[in-house]
């Protein structure tokens, strides 16, 4: 295990605890910067829940994304950390796509996000009706 | 209370009931719209825990913003509905921010995320490390 990184660097499981505003708005930004990216949250919310998709299961699932483009996001996903890619050693070659546990276990990050977007319009019209008019 | 989209539109406390892997995206996409903005997340992260902020204090609590970017910023924060302006009738007037409920309702959600940043790391060590060599 090596640390490059002053010790502060790492507070897994930590309240936030020795955050800043400023660093933890970062790390909000760089765990974002995985997910940018037109068709990355599509393609994850294809492969949540532990499915294993060839290429052409995720060329069909998403008919408006380009092949060229399909890679790409693959790619970008895979060196981020997120996808792996399961080759069988078989003639011809399957490669299959699934997402890594790391990949997986933000699942529940989107999920609350998701979530609270859905809220918006009742907690607005909460917020309404409890002032005086 | 107003009824303007259909009623799948509003899956509150679902575990994403009803979504497909395109609106899952799609509402992710739309949830973090209102967090992109240069300094809208350290704005957020100065706010979050109940704080009441004047102008100045987010000024001083941010150096590096322009009173222009930081005024933007606030504008759009309070045009989504995530921060609200509170004006106290003296001379001169004051005038102090803080989080709706629903901004204030946004922190779990990034907090889940900062912390999924932070387990990349050590998940990717423990990968490789359960990996056959």
């Amino acid at each position: 295990m090596t640390r490059t990184h002053e010790e502060v660097r790492h507070p897994p499981e930590s309240q936030g605890a020795e955050l800043t505003p400023v660093t933890a708005a970062r790390g909000v930004e760089d765990a974002l910067k995985i997910i940018a990216g037109r068709w990355k949250l599509v393609i994850l919310f294809h492969l949540f829940g532990g499915k294993v998709l060839r290429f052409s299961d995720l060329e069909r699932a998403i008919p408006a994304i380009s092949q060229k483009m399909l890679i790409q996001q693959l790619r970008q996903l895979e060196g981020d950390g997120m996808v792996r890619r399961i080759i069988h050693p078989q003639v011809p070659p399957k490669v299959e796509y699934a997402l890594t546990s790391w990949g997986q276990s933000l699942c529940p990050a989107l999920d609350a996000l998701l979530k609270w977007g859905g809220r918006r319009e009742s907690m607005a019209a909460s917020a309404q009706a409890a002032e005086p008019s």
